[in-house]
């Protein structure tokens, strides 16, 4: 295999800058996401050194050099162990790699790669910690960064309800009308409605994928995901041409979750992807919601559980929605609207003295009185009251409801 | 008017201890419920001195006498002048009452009265503090002390969707089935399905009705209130003949709440009566439930906004109904019972080789370990154990899936 140098990575790329962007390309080819030893080398090394030593170290084939750098050794005491392994695990994919192959695939990406140094880098990926992606391939219209300042992560059931359809609807036209971004898997049921209604509303939309940037996971979605390329973004941490595993689908959550500003759970089954994604929203801290639905549908059953178990939300609304995933004292859920009826608007003698006015036959006012548990002073004063709100009327001495 | 005498009382009675139930019989007549005047002059002065008392102040229609009791003066630095206004209240239905007639009425009463020396008296009424009812006249079969030690108030909204009476019905089979008793306030929609259910199941009850216990109201559930006689309770605060008025569904509901272990609201629009029973349930400490539905439906709108705003536990099922209102480590719900598919079974390596592995033409081991993002050696023994759970099939030196 060829020894990957910084020399060939500058080489290569043409430059210092487009040398660390060639070598995260690399490491997102090279690693399975999620691989806190890439984590570790990163924040250490950088992605140029890291992929120098490592290269060096998997061509010798032996363990990590006595040169093992001070910051990685104070990490972890087993490090030497965990980066030995993890070469062993990144060998069979080193070997392939060619700078300027993936010169090209990255000139050829129809797209961009956004890095940490990048202007549209969303800060809270940085909250991943050594899962942090080496880098995320990004394809269509829209700034990353400023649309996660504003955004909701609208996840569930593939398997979803027409219930569950119409409530996607219902949130996503509200996020919508109030400047948010949707953000989504692109799977089938609730994340591909989200999608659908955003897109069709000219709501822009994230769609993160568990394949390359460039592979519309799964096909039948791809007609919506392409739309949504005029007003939103796919993005993905895999190279082009990547497929989407089982394993990508789990660690690609993580991802919804770290980039959006709230997470919400349309429908979901127990043990789903989407309870993943609440999970890591928890882990991470992000406002987790989780919209109800009937105890007697089992699409519903997860949402229920994020709610006892995670202490999640309960989102009946987009204004909900918004105020979980907003900026405080501006998109605060305006209290629940309450119609006044006759009694509201009654003090309390009046409505005891309204309910004991005979509507037949007229009554001394020692009668409301008892009736009423009230004084006959009271009673008197509040017969008065009621006669002006047209609702006691006087026959004689007696009186009755008007 | 006649002044009520404790020796009155004790005539009437024919003794000490019955004396103490007819004076609180009639407190209960004078008075409109959640009184706390009258909660005070009887845990200061107890039922018989504190109505010797007031009735002779009603007499004279004065200010409270010198003597007012230190006990009260000590409660509220205003007592004068709030006994003077619960006097006037209090004295049109005061110069109403004979107490043979009222010895006449509890003796005609088809049921007895509990009164807090009364060993059905359950202890959770005294939660209420000074709006403690001064008795309960109680009809039917079973033991209220008893019956309250494992229950669950099931209340919701009088328009109850089939949802919500469905609901209603699987947590009411539940909680029966495990020794609860249902209590509801025996009005149309959710409480009266709970009421039926039990009854149709043997399930014991403990309806408490805004008006007397002799008045089943409303009419049309009559005939399921009569029913549950047989196998519950039928409660009032209220003397018999008690028309049930608006003030006195809201002071029931204090009375559901701190009766019961648990409240379930199951439906129930914004400011709905379920709603108070709710808030009462909060304000007691009593363990507060709601059932979700669609969010699409305003029937569970109160539902939810119990979840929001009181932190109302989501129940799904009696399992969880049965938690919320049990006894620690009998009633735990069961954690969500979970199916094993493949993928369980296997390790993290397994899986990613399992999904690595073609389906038609079989491939080298290299090749699968670039694609699983597994070393070589993991591959091959990961290959090898694959085999033996005949998922991976060798032909020659290559593999693909079985």
């Amino acid at each position: 295999m060829n020894c990957i140098t910084s020399k060939d990575l500058k080489r290569a790329a043409g430059g210092e800058n487009d040398a660390d962007v060639l070598a995260r390309a690399i490491w997102s080819r090279v690693t399975e996401p999620a691989d806190p030893v890439l984590g570790a080398l990163l924040s250490v090394l950088g992605p140029i050194e890291a992929l120098e030593w490592i290269s060096a170290l998997a061509r010798r084939s032996t363990t990590p050099s006595e040169q093992i750098p001070a910051g990685l050794r104070s990490l972890a005491p087993d490090m030497r162990a965990r980066i030995h392994r993890a070469v062993t695990r990144w060998q069979p994919r080193l070997v392939d790699i060619d700078t300027g192959r993936e010169m090209r695939a990255i000139a050829n990406f129809d797209g961009y790669l956004v890095t940490p140094s990048h202007a549209q880098w969303h800060p809270g990926l940085m909250d991943l910690g050594f899962e942090t992606p080496a880098c995320l391939w990004v394809r269509g219209t829209g700034n990353l960064a400023q649309m996660m300042n504003r955004s909701v992560a609208i996840v569930g059931a593939r398997a979803a309800t027409a219930y569950g359809e119409e409530a996607t609807a219902q949130l996503t036209t509200g996020l919508g009308e109030r400047g948010f971004t949707i953000i989504s898997g692109g799977a089938y049921g609730i994340d591909i409605t989200a999608q659908r209604v955003a897109v069709a509303l000219d709501v822009p939309t994230v769609a993160v994928m568990a394949s390359g940037a460039d592979r519309m996971y799964p096909r039948g979605n791809a007609h919506v995901l392409e739309r949504s390329l005029a007003t939103g973004l796919v993005i993905s941490e895999h190279p082009p041409g990547s497929a989407p595993t089982r394993a990508r689908f789990l660690t690609r959550n993580r991802l919804i979750a770290a980039l959006a500003r709230a997470v919400i759970v349309v429908e979901a089954a127990n043990r789903s992807g989407a309870i993943s994604t609440a999970r890591h929203a928890v882990k991470l801290g992000r406002p987790l919601g989780a919209v109800p639905g009937p105890i007697t549908s089992m699409m519903s059953a997860g949402s229920h559980e994020l709610m006892r178990s995670e202490h999640a939300v309960c989102i009946t609304d987009a204004k909900e929605a918004a105020e979980l995933a907003g900026n405080i004292g501006e998109d605060l859920a305006p209290p629940v609207a309450v119609q006044e009826t006759l009694f509201d608007t009654l003090t309390k003698s009046e409505a005891a003295i309204t309910e004991a006015l005979p509507k037949r036959n007229a009554a001394a006012s020692a009668s409301i009185a008892r009736t009423a548990g009230l004084s006959i002073d009271e009673t008197i004063s509040t017969l008065a009251r009621l006669e002006l709100k047209e609702i006691a009327r006087r026959e004689g001495s007696l009186w009755r409801r008007m």
